[in-house]
């Protein structure tokens, strides 16, 4: 199906949010073999809906959209229905007793604007919210389908996942392959990857996107015919040859989602002592549910004081070779391991900028060491670019660093 | 101005790559006092780019493109703009230059497709880009000015500060008071200011942004006439009456700046112990450049082991109450302290979810408690929503709470 997503919001526009709402459906989406078209983000204003639904349900096969549902005087998109569908708004009974329902069970007084969402145009069939206040909205515009959900991300999602479960379902023949590449700058990874690519009919594609120092590459075929089948597994083996090396996973997932498996199989853990990255690492380990299997804590040793204090860094080899140093990072990787019993430690220590900098040790100089009960393992990385640049090619060199010594390991 | 960004690439529309371009394009903009009326994202399709680009170009006053200019053969973006002007790919020595330069400093070898960036069409004006490999481009259609600028986010911001600062500008008039606000429900909170916004003529807007427990409340004027002026005064002061309470900032920052200056103010210093959100507080206060003032660091306690061994809490405590607990937050917070000497200790211990909620303790039960030296303060909360949600509202109100005891303090 070939999908437009309308994202409606002035908060978009100016930036005050980023959208993403359009990105988490086009990935649902996408993974159930369905093709965003477009994603269309506009303000807060009627006939800019009305104008942008109208042409958008000419030329998709089903149309979404998201926000302007809110209590406040600055949301339209329901005004904006009831223009194009040439009726009335009217209380929809089900969804004011699932508002009362929710003010009630968190004991907090229930407000007239909150109530006022219960209210929907009387053309359109409701899904009932019960995740939230404002339900989504289905009807249909030059007979394509069209989807109404609120902008609150989780209870867009809710919403979005029985649509997609009831009514849109996954496109046949649609399959990918992902892998995770560490290692290898773009350009030089296409380059391998030409000839490849080259022999490719319109029943595959590759699709290279990069992040800090690592690019997910995905390799999708469009159909399931005899010829298709037997050129994607061609090409799998071929990416598989020229770019093994520096595959860090073979699944469409994330870096610290490879790590946590890895540990998982094998029932090991980590701990983590973080400078420049202040917490990140953890913050990346532990956004997987059940994340205490593998992670039982570590140390943000931002102050020097902190290294030596919390992760027995001896201050004179932070006097004698810096704290930035492959001789602190190794002490740190060691030390974690001392403070936070774990098979593995994983220390980073770095310059973020924007100062800080020095001509010897400049700006997006990291060091990354990896301990464990067999040894220690450092490496230094030269990063470009901003603050949180940096800190984000430090958080996945750290991750890629430590899941190769897990995987190495035996 | 009016403007119009379009986004360019397969990655967006699959969800594969968040559009952060866009948003942060969108508040640069809006805060010089332009407005973005629309944002589109687009495929890596010729053809698409063409209609798009002539259709865009005729209602608005000018035209930003980011992303499609890589060196792999899915990107489209110049060819699109070949086929637009009728011209060829020449070769821009200057850029050239650039990029041998880039790949001698870091000791890398030229390759074949990074070089292919320095050829630009032929009609456009480059703009040269000293941070990556493709230049920006600069040309007229329909006489609006459309910018080309590279999808790699650090990249595309020098060169859009370049053009902003040369080329367009700030708008006459335009100015804004940013407010955050932190306890209040939005609705409760529209509730409260209805009146207000009832009162304003088209030269005033007021609007809700709301993220995890925090509202960032913006009151905007667009001209400099006198009654506006006199008019944003009243509206500004009214908002401080009805929501002063809950005001948390009145500039336009994030929780962990506004929490930041204050420490810096006071020359005081916070440190960290976190358990569900895993890093993130330390992470939202190491964003900050030069956040070495005020955070010495923290501990990561995820497992009940670190809270005894790192943090001191006593494990009769965790037995008895549980590790979301009041006691073992009060525990945590002054334990930190002991761990990391700072004025003040945050301390986080809840349950994040999907699993491990119980009847008495919900997915959602999150104990905050911030230790200075004069005592402890613990807070229940009962957050609704995903994994990264209910973390996201954890670390806001821990990061709230710490600004508010620090602001008390004196």
């Amino acid at each position: 199906m070939k999908i437009v997503l309308i994202s409606i919001g002035d908060e978009l526009l100016s930036g005050r949010t980023v959208n993403t709402n359009a990105s988490w459906q086009g990935r649902e989406l996408s993974n159930a073999g369905h093709q965003v078209v477009e994603v269309l983000t506009i303000g807060d204003d009627r006939s800019r809906i009305v104008q942008n639904l109208t042409e958008a349900s000419l030329r998709a096969d089903a149309l979404f959209t998201t926000g302007g549902l809110g209590p406040t005087d600055d949301d339209k998109t329901t005004a904006a229905i009831c223009e194009l569908l040439g009726c009335e708004m009217v209380l929809n009974k089900e969804q004011q007793k699932l508002i009362v329902e929710r003010f009630n069970s968190v004991g907090r007084q229930l407000n007239e604007r909150s109530l006022k969402q219960a209210y929907v145009p009387e053309a359109c069939e409701v899904i009932l919210n019960r995740w939230g206040t404002a339900p989504g909205l289905r009807f249909r515009l030059n007979n394509t389908p069209i989807y109404v959900l609120p902008g609150v991300p989780f209870e867009m999602r809710e919403l979005f996942n029985i649509i997609l479960r009831d009514e849109i379902g996954s496109a046949d023949g649609f399959h990918e392959q992902v892998w995770l590449i560490q290692g290898l700058p773009e350009s030089v990874l296409a380059e391998r990857l030409e000839p490849i690519e080259g022999s490719f009919s319109d029943n595959l594609s590759l699709a290279y996107l990069p992040s800090e120092g690592v690019i997910r590459l995905r390799l999708i075929r469009y159909n399931e015919r005899e010829e298709t089948l037997g050129a994607f597994d061609r090409a799998a083996g071929e990416i598989v040859q020229r770019a093994g090396e520096w595959i860090v996973s073979d699944r469409n997932e994330s870096l610290a989602s490879a790590l946590a498996r890895v540990l998982v199989e094998r029932k090991a853990t980590i701990a983590t002592a973080e400078s420049c990255t202040g917490g990140l690492i953890g913050g990346a380990l532990t956004e997987i549910p059940g994340s205490s299997r593998y992670y039982p804590g570590g140390i943000i040793s931002y102050a020097n004081e902190v290294k030596s204090s919390a992760l027995h860094v001896n201050s004179a080899t932070i006097e004698q070779f810096g704290a930035v140093s492959e001789e602190t990072a190794r002490e740190m990787a060691a030390g974690i391991r001392l403070a936070i019993p774990a098979d593995y430690g994983v220390a980073v220590t770095g310059i973020a900028g924007p100062d800080g900098g020095t001509a010897e040790k400049p700006v997006g100089t990291v060091w990354i060491a990896v301990a464990s009960s067999t040894g220690i393992e450092a490496r230094l990385h030269s990063f470009r670019g901003e603050r949180d640049v940096i800190r984000n090619y430090a958080v996945n060199a750290a991750l890629g660093m430590a899941l190769k010594m897990v995987r190495a390991s035996k």
